[in-house]
């Protein structure tokens, strides 16, 4: 991979500056701190989150540096010169504990935590939420695609309709969550992942007829064309001008790869092409679909027992819709030794002070069974609480476990080795298995047991009777 | 700004260099091609589309060139060297057409059209979808955003629930469409726009108290605080101490600038706010608030009366919530000197052949009345027809007009000048002037009238009924 991730730390909220500024001229700069990354909904109406975008976030942060274009910026911008010579030798220098990127998270859990001095760990928070709420979610629309296709190839074509440069992690989390390979040549350089691609119906318009189209495209690649089938009439035509050129390349040793099928009724269409294809004995040439295509669509296909072998999936994977948006955050959880908690009047929204991890329980069919968060000087708990739910608890007692939080960067230093993107869906494929089915349909998906240890219960208790305390009156 | 934009040219499509390097073995690499811009549906159920993103798509065509990393990763995948040496020299000389940045269009309308040979109008499809859909998508939103948030303060806050980088062009695109600032300090810089930000319930954390905390902010940034009120009780702590500081303020002779509310029920919150801070004499203290608004949720609070100064927007501004994409498409109209279309089963989908250009026609009040879709060998037409309904016509005799599409690329080189993204939403608040209210409503707006020439809809029939004469049997 060429060349490291560099982006600019200006690539931040203007109060992320700000309130660093305040940091240091009061003196809090050095405290040490700690925040959480979590989400509180599962995307897609679903039941988990697909961890993604650790990899590349640890590259941007070790590399994020104040360059003279950025300090005469901010001192423009009014800044005061002492904070912009602490700016000018800064680099992060915290640590970093993560659930290993690929795995399945749940709502409310603490992802990620960030260890490291008061400004440090604040001018991070933007970069943060940015790559991996964004990897997140198409890596669990990904997910949801690969779970009702099974077997077949899923190619991210989503590039023109990306937001932008989004489109550069997109198709790494398309890989990710399972998708096999990518349109997007750029990203597949970057981080190393499959490209794939057919023809659009230009190329046959520019040949006068679309047989020589697909001749002239056969013989430049004889062994990787898709020829696409639906220009002008798809059975009337493109399906016969294919067998045609496929017969032809056989001829000559060579095997047609496949057809795509762009446009109308997908189910009816493939049926269709595959009988057509099926009676010349070309059997072994795939249809590939697209257009529009997202996780119900292929659900429908396969329903109709569509003969479908690809799909190029664009744009509700790589927006990630209908959601758009992870509702990822970045919270305080403690501050020069003291933990601390926001508050709100929907104890949902109050989050879990202190320094945390995550431990997960399976039962005995080796799957998943919940996950406990719990401080991180405990010992692993044998009972564990609804974080909202006075009373309700689970025993752990005799469950295998393993703690999920690990470090993965040390005072600033990466810790861990670098993956390659199919390696991480690998283990994604792993971890889905161990998640019991009922928490990976669709509709109404159980909700994963996530609890938390006594004592971070009682923790959370103290500190919010003593705001009660404290608070004047309203 | 500092230095110029630039992108890979492997930041496309695979096919598209498959598809070139097919044109380039056929001879037909320096054939004569014109594609067209177009969408087919207004994003947010809306009446319009605010063309964004030309300026950025111009500087990126003019540097892009093969690098010795591009070419060496295409010689491994398996590009032929001849081709190869004839990417090493690419660079886009072709002229572009363009509708300008900021003005209103509408479905089916050649809002820009590519003229070049064949091989490079084709490689710039991908970065041209990529980069016009995604911020024409959110310029939109924000002119949405704007209609009903008349005169108050607009702050893009959607960095960090942006689509990664996708931010970028974003925080543009938000400005083009009528946002005040940003918070995105980067994309503030790159393209000079302001940028403005509040403070988080971390930084208030931090301190032993709120109100400690809202006086070291207060102190370091005495004119452009706005101190954020809901960390523990908007209306029982937050107000009273940011009323407490803005007295401190005044003795030292500075004004508070706001407050900001980042939960609970808005209207209550910002009425009950206003109130306690009027009784105190502080009626130029702004209300700011935040927490997922999007054009609904504005109208919402201004119907209810709530005295809010400012909104901060994020998640639905920058991801374009609920559509996430425009449906834009690049369409080949002409080859060689012959005009081409894309039929298909849906007469909608079919394109419109030839070089065309749009103009604009006015009613008496100075309004935006109907655009005529033409060839642009032809003269301004006195009628236009109904681009898919037999029989239906506009009269178009004596009314006012202009030529929307003009020359904004000739030979490779930009040829208009670089104008301010708050000059292109001048710009912008212009056209949306002369949009009659019907086109800009939310619910069901009137559709407004695209028609073609009697030239092109002759052109069309011909090609059609020619390609139906040459149909193999189905």
């Amino acid at each position: 991979m060429p060349g490291k991730q560099k982006i600019s730390p200006l690539y931040t909220d203007l109060y992320q500056l700000t309130m660093a500024q305040a940091y240091f001229m009061s003196q809090k700069s050095d405290m040490p701190a700690s925040f959480d990354y979590f989400f509180r909904k599962a995307p897609f109406k679903g039941g988990y989150l697909v961890f993604a975008g650790l990899q590349d976030l640890l590259e941007l942060i070790i590399e994020l540096k104040f360059e003279k274009e950025d300090i005469d910026f901010l001192f423009k911008s009014g800044f005061h010169s002492d904070f912009l010579e602490y700016l000018k030798s800064f680099s992060f220098s915290g640590d970093i504990y993560s659930v290993e990127e690929g795995d399945v998270v749940f709502p409310f859990e603490p992802i990620l935590r960030v260890d490291g001095n008061l400004c440090e760990t604040q001018l991070i928070e933007t970069l943060l939420l940015n790559v991996l709420n964004y990897q997140s979610l198409v890596a669990t629309k990904a997910a949801r695609i690969r779970y009702v296709s099974e077997g077949k190839v899923l190619s991210d074509f989503g590039l023109r309709r990306a937001q932008s440069y989004g489109a550069i992690m997109a198709s790494r989390a398309a890989v990710i969550g399972g998708f096999n390979n990518t349109s997007n040549v750029f990203a597949a350089r970057k981080y190393n992942i499959p490209y794939a691609g057919t023809m659009a119906h230009s190329f046959i318009e520019c040949f006068d007829s679309e047989i020589e189209a697909f001749r002239a495209y056969a013989n430049i690649f004889p062994e990787s064309s898709v020829l696409l089938a639906d220009t002008y009439n798809t059975l009337g035509q493109g399906v016969p001008n294919a067998i045609i050129v496929a017969k032809e390349l056989e001829a000559k040793g060579y095997k047609l790869k496949g057809i795509r099928l762009d446009s109308g009724d997908l189910a009816y269409l493939s049926k269709k092409a595959r009988e057509m294809l099926d009676k010349a004995n070309l059997n072994y040439v795939s249809i590939i679909v697209s257009n529009q295509l997202d996780e119900n669509v292929i659900r429908s296909l396969k329903e109709q027992d569509a003969p479908i072998d690809g799909f190029g999936v664009g744009t509700n994977l790589v927006t990630g819709n209908p959601d758009g948006a992870v509702d990822g955050v970045y919270k305080l959880a403690e501050v020069n030794g003291k933990p601390k908690l926001k508050i709100s009047e929907n104890i949902q929204k109050t989050t879990l002070p202190g320094k945390k991890q995550i431990t997960r329980f399976y039962n005995g069919e080796k799957q998943f069974y919940c996950d406990a968060i719990t401080l991180t000087n405990e010992k692993t708990p044998t009972k564990m609480y609804h974080p909202f739910e006075k009373g309700k608890s689970v025993k752990l007692n005799g469950c295998y476990y393993e703690l999920l939080t690990r470090p993965v960067m040390k005072n600033g230093k990466i810790t861990i080795e670098k993956q390659e993107v199919k390696k991480i869906n690998e283990y994604l494929k792993n971890r889905l298995n161990m998640l019991p089915p009922e928490h990976k349909r669709f509709d109404f998906p159980h909700i994963y047991k996530v609890g938390v240890s006594k004592s971070l219960l009682q923790l959370r208790e103290d500190i919010m009777l003593n705001l009660q305390n404290n608070k004047p009156k309203g």
